[in-house]
């Protein structure tokens, strides 16, 4: 397992995504400021282009409309950096654990299921399922 | 701009392709020890279930082959998240940093470029561009 790679790999992806999330910023104020622009961005924006951050900056820059949003672009990207990165680690680390807590107890009740059927068909839950229908 | 809400959407997206990469790694893993089983991974991950980690991995218990590698993926996405996760706030802010001087330079360079036209038709760039035609 190269961690290394696979950190490079997850930063880019982070990077692409803030992207992402900045283009999307701008495109929800220019819609109060200059609406024309806002279709114009987000029409630009649509077919894919935001995956890859980097490519899709430098191809705004060979449009008329679209250079003079590239510098804001790169600032509302910078301040979406400062604002939520530090708190990532944090976040995800206890989702991840919160989310494995949740998933070893739902296998856990589906390995006991499934290796006692017999006991199942006679337990107080299949009791329970059928009441309403036996009132 | 509501960088509590993109902090959240950033951090499930982390966490789905942290997910991914735990995948990637345990069909490695299985191509060497497993190879049938790896095949099996590989194919079952293969249309876009990936997009939602956590769907993904509730999904594969449904799966007869699919429990015995649940724990698997828990365990190893858990452990990636401990040796990439601190070192991406710094690694994706300085990346940020050094694209985005790049990118002001270029568009600072169309800029000039697109604003002198005349210049340039008789600058020594176009005299180099066409001196093999004159040799």
């Amino acid at each position: 397992m190269n961690s290394k790679k696979i950190a490079q790999d997850t930063a880019k992806v982070l990077q692409d995504y803030l992207t992402y999330q900045a283009v999307k910023v701008i495109v929800a104020q220019l819609t109060e400021t200059n609406p024309g622009e806002a279709i114009w961005l987000r029409q630009y924006s649509s077919d894919g282009k935001l995956q890859d951050g980097e490519r899709y900056i430098e191809g705004l820059m060979s449009e008329l409309e679209g250079k003079k949003l590239v510098m804001r672009i790169l600032t509302v990207r910078d301040n979406l950096a400062e604002q939520v990165l530090e708190y990532l680690p944090e976040m995800v680390s206890s989702s991840i654990k919160q989310a494995n807590l949740a998933h070893r107890r739902h296998l856990l009740e589906r390995l006991t299921q499934s290796s006692t059927p017999a006991d199942n068909a006679e337990s107080g839950l299949d009791a329970n399922e059928y009441s309403d229908e036996n009132k």
